[in-house]
């Protein structure tokens, strides 16, 4: 299994270098379990699936408090086949894609809901998409059932969904919906978009 | 057939604002075909799929003229089985998709050639998701032998293929990629970031 993200982070200020470099100081305590390269449009995360969100959620957070409008962009990634196994990749515990649905569901709300306060509110929205072989749209809907009883959910809009709420919430809810639907060994890409402090009232 | 991009443009600057609601302002000419939507984390756009990247490229390229670091995201989705038929989205020509993978690629680099040049020098990264049945991965490195000869090959990076060269010429490479490879009827998305202005060097 290779997993991670290629994430980018915009802080919409002419400070935009600052908070960035402030921010990505929040994946130190992930470094000895992540391979991480950057260039100039994104930077890749290698690493455990489970430790995806929880060190996006981090970097996020903190760039998120200094006030600035600011958006968080990633392709997350698990079981491309065009890339080799890596050892630092491998779940820390399975991950239970092996269960019904209806369990997945349930085991992802109770994750959800222990899921850390972080203070910080923001609205997120994703695309999953589980590739190759099998019921892509069956795992999609069982996934939308699943976000529609996450607490965050806000609405479906066109390729993707919304959610709102504290970012701890949230990005658990990305967490659960990228390690727990798609098939336990398949390929599935989440694109995902966090927003905080934006000037602009919901729609 | 329905097709759409949920659009987002993060201009890094205390002047984001004004800088965005410029730039969609390139919209103008489009709207007698599209379906637009805003929110407070994208805009969406519904209309024939051979508009998409064309309305795109405008919007970002009367942003990154502005001369700030300037990013575009966007999740575009042609095929969509939760969606409905919509006759605004119905393709002007045929695609081509049924023609083996050699002539699409071959049709595909035609067009880029043909593309305008716009004097805007962009970056972008981005990944191709063919869903459902078929050989997701045939399409997908179909579509990367296209991408290295279009021109505006930069590398290939885990998760995405970079691009870099005029925003004319990056902007009708990806419309190829998403109009050509895939099932012509299939379900295909795009995840797209393009950068201007960046004062990162290139890794």
């Amino acid at each position: 299994m290779f997993s991670g993200a290629q994430i980018s982070l915009y802080p919409m200020s002419d400070d935009f270098v600052r908070i960035i470099l402030d921010a990505v100081q929040a994946l130190d305590p992930y470094r000895d379990r992540f391979r991480i390269e950057t260039d100039d449009v994104s930077t890749l995360i290698v690493g455990p699936p489970e430790d995806l969100f929880p060190a996006m959620r981090d970097v996020f957070v903190r760039a998120a408090h200094s006030g600035v409008h600011c958006v968080l962009s990633a392709a997350v990634s698990r079981g491309c086949p065009g890339e080799p196994d890596d050892p630092i990749c491998t779940p820390i515990s399975g991950a239970g894609n092996a269960l019904p649905l209806a369990e997945r569901i349930e085991a992802a709300c109770a994750h959800v809901a222990d899921a850390a306060f972080t203070g910080q509110h923001v609205a997120a929205q994703f695309s999953l998409y589980p590739l190759g072989e099998g019921h892509h749209m069956d795992e999609i809907y069982g996934c939308i059932d699943f976000l529609k009883s996450s607490g965050v959910f806000d609405c479906s809009k066109n390729f993707c969904t919304k959610l709102g709420g504290d970012a701890g919430a949230v990005f658990a809810t990305l967490s659960e919906a990228f390690l727990r639907f798609g098939d336990a060994r398949g390929h599935v890409a989440l694109d995902i978009t966090v927003s905080a402090n934006s000037p602009s009232k919901r729609a």
